[in-house]
């Protein structure tokens, strides 16, 4: 498959022994209007008349989905949470609009073509109401409606249960729809067409400098992904599981976009950090001096959990004595809660918990960064040079977060890019 | 199953051996707002819980359908009839999103429930898109819900094709998905809600002595509904077929309302004459002295059919010579259109075609009239009476058309409905 990838232009050759099979995606904000449809529609027809067979997804148009969660409420009045079975039936719709209008606009242009529902596209999925995940693509019904030279057009965003019944995958996971689509039809690329002309080295309304890169390696999108790129870590997921190279472009301009794949010959020669993430509005709490035995942690961490409290970075230090330091951060707006509810935690009598907002937290990120030390040090200094204080440190394989003073991120954003040359085209 | 119909009453009693089972439908206006939503879902569950398993079907929100249909000419683009498949998924949207609403609101009163797309609720029809025709209702996941304690809120005006797509009934058929589901459930009756308050003798506000009528038998309801009374029709002929005793009710009052039933020993002792409908707009065409021989009729009317112009009354009369003469109506607004293609024709070579708009149909109907003569004669009667002057006759078994001037059709409804005693109770 990887023979066929195409990293830059919008077209690609054939693949080898059969027809160029592509699937693309197209959010909310390019179907928003009856114009931005039928723009896509063009650009759709445009692609299928230089050759490939085509398999498309789109979202609900602009604030659609919201608007059907805010009748939802409607209906359901003051302090009752939606049903989430009925919820996917409702929000569903969104996507089926999308697809039906792309499909007519599509037809006016004097091409076959046919929409399809989730559950009619062969979207299996368990009975997770809300947030299924996708069990199998059934693609006999696509594979038979692109062999009669059909467009086909698919609702994103659901499937059908082993109970019969609509599910939908998610917020934002019609990425998801589409790259399953694409592992399952063993397409040649997956293309995700977004408000957004590709993946950048950092935020470019933090780092001006900042460049965008041609590509992309899995490991490293998703954790760019998770934190904070306009991607579904979900769909990078299952399009590294597949090896379906998944290209994220702009909808309407025709610069290249950004390649993630898995194609480890082109990775060697690539730079040990491919990019930076920046997330804002963390809240932190601190709890110093905890008993140092098993199940602290737990006792802390279940209630959180319980109300629904997200946590995202732990930090465990040993202090002197048999006592250790607890150190995690939270969303700004869970932070009083969070705290409320660890001050009543058993295993922290007498503890001196403390809390605050107005933190960020910001990362370097690249698999060239395993087993290759310096790093960390690199980063810690290149901060410091920058007069950034670290307030805690955590690190994955391919990543080092360190959380900093909210006020500070974005000298420290721009004093990494510049601190790993990212602003350097790589020497490929 | 008729010892279980209640004619006037908004709760029956059990079926015998059974639960009494109830489908009710509501109309768009009935569910226009979240406000409206949630008080049809108060109607509701104060069914259920005084005994009846409820099985409730809805139509799209207002103006949603016309909404859909706007924004599918939008990408359509000027000139391109949207495909009728595309439409119909498109289309379905708008009574899922009911459907799914009215669950929540459901649920939100402390209620079991769950809502069905048309293909879930087991709605099958062939694969004519637009204007499908129920094959069949597959009961087997209605009943399980039913059984399993739940209110089904069912999406109406849907169904699923062989082909496994989704086909829409034709508009206003959310009444026929009640029908024919009542019909499948063997249900004890089927209840159709919406802005009106039952079947009038007439018109109201064109004979304000007109009286709402307790009964109505199907035949009389058929003929009533073709000729304007806003029922379907279909689900009239399905309910008489299957024997489903139907009550056409106001959503948001509790007044009795109409029980449409077969019921021949309620009927025996009612009037002749049950109603007066009234249809304005009526375009009129005569072609005198045309060749009375086979295949002339056929030469007029095939090329109106296939230009899609609906012709309504049709008359022939024989006339000295070997000749005779063809008077029909159209919709006004299709006279123009149908006035150049009858000139056309091949048999009416030589023959003066003329036309003219401004007429209207006044009716009477009633199972009573079969077989009993004087009905028509005294129509004519107190037509002459009230100087209304008769331009077409035709007649069915239950059923005496006029053609009449417009200007002339309020006159003669009130007349009509004076010399009938409509409006007098029934006997009964």
């Amino acid at each position: 498959m990887t023979a066929t990838v195409d990293a830059g232009g919008a077209t690609g050759a054939p693949a080898a022994g059969g027809r160029q099979v592509v699937v693309q995606k197209y959010g909310g904000s390019s179907v928003a209007t009856a114009e931005k449809i039928r723009a896509v529609a063009k650009k759709i027809c445009d692609r299928r008349a230089a050759g490939a067979d085509m398999v498309v997804t789109v979202s609900a148009m602009g604030d659609t989905t919201d608007d059907l969660i805010a009748l939802a409420r409607s209906v359901s009045g003051a302090g009752h949470v939606p049903d989430p079975r009925e919820m996917d039936t409702l929000l569903s719709t969104g996507e089926l609009v999308s697809a039906a209008l792309m499909a007519l606009a599509i037809r006016s242009l004097g091409y076959e073509v046919v929409s399809l529902s989730g559950p009619q596209a062969g979207i299996r999925t368990d009975n997770t109401h809300g947030a299924a995940r996708i069990s199998e693509v059934d693609t006999k019904r696509l594979s038979r409606e692109l062999a009669a030279g059909r467009i086909v057009i698919v609702a994103g965003f659901q499937g059908l249960a082993e109970t019969e019944d609509i599910t939908t995958l998610g917020r934002g996971a019609s990425d998801l729809t589409a790259v399953a689509i694409a592992a399952g039809l063993k397409a040649d690329r997956c293309e995700i067409y977004t408000d957004v002309d590709g993946i950048y080295t950092a935020d470019p309304r933090l780092v001006p400098e900042a460049r965008k890169l041609a590509e992309i390696g899995y490991e490293e999108m998703l954790e760019l992904a998770s934190l904070g790129a306009k991607m579904n870590p979900r769909s990078i997921e299952l399009g590294a599981v597949y090896s379906v190279p998944i290209l994220v472009a702009s909808t309407f301009d025709d610069k290249p976009g950004t390649l993630i794949h898995g194609d480890a010959s082109m990775m060697e020669v690539r730079k040990a950090v491919t990019g930076i993430a920046v997330t804002r509005n963390v809240g932190k709490i601190m709890v110093p001096g905890i008993p140092d035995r098993p199940g602290v942690a737990a006792d802390i961490f279940e209630p959180l959990a319980a109300a629904g409290i997200n946590v995202d970075v732990i930090v465990q230090s040993a202090s002197a004595g048999g006592k250790a330091d607890i150190s995690f951060t939270v969303a700004d707006g869970d932070l009083d809660r969070a705290l409320a509810i660890t001050r009543q935690c058993k295993s922290c009598g007498g503890v001196a918990i403390s809390g605050g907002r107005g933190y960020a937290k910001v990362s370097i990120v690249g698999t060239g960064m395993t087993n290759s030390p310096g790093y960390a040090s690199r980063m810690f200094r290149a901060l410091a040079l920058a007069r950034v204080n670290i307030d805690m440190i955590t690190t994955s394989e391919i990543r080092i977060t360190c959380i900093v003073d909210a006020g500070q991120v974005e000298a420290a954003a721009r004093a990494l890019h510049q601190a790993f040359e990212l602003h350097e085209a790589s020497p490929d």
